[in-house]
C-alpha cells in the first residue's frame, strides 16, 4: 500500500476552515472529505464522482445444512436480475449515479447472460462444516480476482469503488470470518442471513461453531480458503487492489466485513483506506464497527447485500466532496468571520 | 389537515413485499416509503422527485445580549452567498437535485438583490430577552408566509418541502420556543450554535431561562410572537401548508424543530405528515427528537442549518421512492421467494 501523507489531511481541514460556515459545522461531511483528500491527495477531485460497483456472485456448499431461507438457484436468478437492472443495487446505484458491474467468480453452474463478467474460481463452494470451502490456490485466485478489477477500474478513472455480494448462503461464511479474525463468540456474529427463524439461528450458529473447530487455519489466505467464498475473496481483493491504487473503497454490510477482515489481516492499517458505508441490521455487524471503531455513514437497518449500503453512502461521500469544490470562501463570499476564529 | 387513510400504508407494504430481496431488508428506506404513500396518497410518485429548499431569512434583537459569535450583518451577508450558489444549502441541494429559493421574512433593514423573495414580516425581531420579540399579528403574518409558500410549491408540483433558515442569533428564541413546549429546562437543549465558549454558552442558558420566566404566552402563536423569529414563523407555516397539502415536509436541525413544535402546538398529529431529516449536533436536538420519537434518516453531527441536513436527507428519501417504484418483483424477474413467506 502506498504510505498516507498527512499533510494531505491538514491542508483540506484548512480550506474546510475557511468555506462559509461556522468551523466544523457540517460534521462528519468534512471529515470524510478530510480523508478522501488524504487517501487519493487530490485536492481537486472530478464531480461528479465517478463510482463502481461489482457484484461478486458465488454459491456456497454450507447451504446442504440448511442454513438459508432460499433455494439456491436464487443466485444465478439474482444474476438475471442485476443484470436488467431490477435489483436493489441496480436502482440505489441509478441514484447515486454508480455503474453497476456484475463478476461470476463462483456460481454453481454456467450462467449465460450477456454482460455478465465471467472470472470463475469454482462452481460453489465446498461445505464449510466438512471440509475446506476452496483450496489455497482457489483463495490466491479470489483475491487476485478482485485485485486486478481494481487495477482495471482505477485505470478507467474510477474514484470510488463499491463491494457487492450476490450467494445464497453467504452469511455463514462471512461469520465464521468474521469470528475467526475478531476472536468473537458465533452467537455474537451470527444472524438471521435473509430470514431464519428462531431453530435455523441456533443451528446455524452451531454450524459455524463447528467449522471454528474443524479448521485452524495458520494465515489469513488460509482462513479464507476454510471458511471460503470465492466472492468474499474477490471482495478481499478489491479492498486490496483499491489502496494500492488510492481508490477508496466503500465497506457495505456483512459480506463486506468479511471481506474487509480478511484483507486488513494481510495489510494490517487498511482501514485508513476506506470508508465504512452503514452499519448492517445483521447481527453482528455493529459489533465489529465498534470494535474496528469505523464509523457508520448511514444507519437505516438495511440488510440486503449486494453493495446497496454502499451505494447509498456514496452519494454522502460525493456530497461531502462537492462541498470541498464548490462552497464559496468566507474571503470569496465577503461574509464576516466569527469569534471562533479568534478564539482558536 | 386531510385525515390519513392508512390502507394506503399497507398497500405500500404489500408492494414492497413483493420486490426481489427478503422481506424488510431494506429496513428504513421502506418505511421511508411507506410513509411518503400514506402522505400523498400517490403510489406512482413522479421521479426525479421535484424537491424545494425554503431558506428563510430573519434577524433577532436578541443579538444585543452577545449570544452569538456572529456579526448580525452576516445574515445580510448570507443572503447574496445563497443567491449566487456558494453555500453549504445550494452545494448539498444540487447535489440533491433540489431548488433553493431565498426568502427575507425579518432581515434587519433592506436588502436589494435579483432572485430574493421579499415577504418582510419586520426589520429584525426585538429583544426577547426584554419585550416580546414579535407582535401577535407578526407571528400571525410569518405563519401565514410559510402557509402561502407551501401552497405556492404543491400548486407548481413541488413533492418534497425543506425548510431552511438564516438568521444571526436564532438558536436563542428556537431553544426558548423549544423548551416551553417541550417543558425542558434550558440546560439541557441551548447549545452553542454557531460556537460560543463555555462561558458564552452559561450566559446563553440564563438568558433563555429569563426569557421563559418573562413571557408567560397562553397559545401557541403567543409564544411565537413572545420568543419570535420571523423565520421560524415561516417554517410553522411551511409545515402547516405542507401537511394541508399532503406534500411531506422534512425537518432539519434545531430552528427547524423549534417551528415544528410550533406548528405540532397548533396542528397536533402533524408528526405524521413529515419526515425527520437528521439529528443536528446542537445540544438539545437529541433530546427533542427521542421525546417525539422521531427517527433521523441521518446522524452526521451536522449543525449549519440552512436547511442542509434535511436537503441532505432529501437524497435518501428520493432512493426509497425509487426503489418502491423501480425495483422488479419476484415474479417479474422470475425469482424464487424464501421460506420467510411461507412462515409468515
Amino acid at each position: 500500500m502506498p504510505e498516507l501523507d498527512w499533510s494531505h489531511y491538514e491542508r483540506a481541514s484548512r480550506h474546510l476552515d475557511n468555506l462559509t460556515k461556522p468551523k466544523g459545522s457540517l460534521g462528519y461531511l468534512e471529515e470524510i472529505a478530510r480523508r478522501y483528500v488524504l487517501i487519493t491527495e487530490d485536492h481537486e477531485p472530478d464531480l461528479p464522482l465517478k463510482k463502481r460497483v461489482y457484484v461478486f456472485a458465488g454459491d456456497h456448499g454450507v447451504v446442504e445444512e440448511g442454513v438459508s431461507t432460499y433455494p439456491q438457484e436464487v443466485t444465478r436468478q439474482m444474476i438475471y436480475n442485476f443484470l436488467s437492472g431490477g435489483a436493489g443495487i441496480n436502482v440505489i446505484a441509478r441514484q447515486a449515479g454508480a455503474e453497476v458491474f456484475v463478476v461470476d467468480v463462483g456460481v454453481a453452474g454456467e450462467v449465460e447472460a450477456e454482460g455478465l463478467i465471467r472470472r470463475k474460481i469454482c462452481y460453489g463452494t465446498r461445505n464449510l462444516a466438512k471440509e475446506p470451502a476452496m483450496s489455497r490456490e482457489e483463495a490466491e485466485k479470489a483475491i487476485r480476482v478482485g485485485m486486478e478489477l481494481a487495477e482495471e477500474a482505477a485505470k478507467e478513472g474510477v474514484k470510488l469503488l463499491i463491494p457487492g455480494d450476490m450467494g445464497i448462503g453467504n452469511t455463514t461464511p462471512s461469520a465464521c470470518l468474521i469470528c475467526h479474525f475478531l476472536r468473537e463468540a458465533p452467537e455474537k456474529i451470527v444472524g438471521r442471513g435473509t430470514g431464519v427463524d428462531d431453530e435455523g439461528l441456533a443451528h446455524k450458529i452451531e454450524v459455524v461453531r463447528q467449522a471454528l473447530t474443524l479448521h485452524q487455519p495458520k494465515d489469513p489466505v488460509e482462513a479464507l480458503a476454510a471458511f471460503g467464498g470465492a466472492e468474499i475473496g474477490a471482495i478481499t481483493g478489491l479492498f486490496l487492489g483499491g489502496a494500492r491504487h488510492r481508490v477508496p473503497v466503500v465497506v457495505d454490510g456483512f459480506i463486506s466485513l468479511a471481506g474487509f477482515l480478511t484483507a486488513r489481516a494481510l495489510a494490517p492499517g487498511l482501514e485508513n483506506y476506506i470508508f465504512c458505508g452503514h452499519v448492517s441490521a445483521e447481527n453482528g455487524a455493529r459489533v465489529i464497527l465498534e470494535k474496528l471503531k469505523l464509523r457508520p455513514i448511514v444507519d437505516l437497518e438495511m440488510r440486503l447485500g449486494e453493495g446497496t449500503g454502499a451505494a447509498l453512502a456514496s452519494m454522502i461521500i460525493e456530497t461531502a466532496l462537492r462541498i470541498y469544490r464548490e462552497m464559496a470562501t468566507f474571503d470569496g463570499a465577503g461574509v464576516a468571520r466569527g469569534k471562533e476564529f479568534e478564539q482558536s
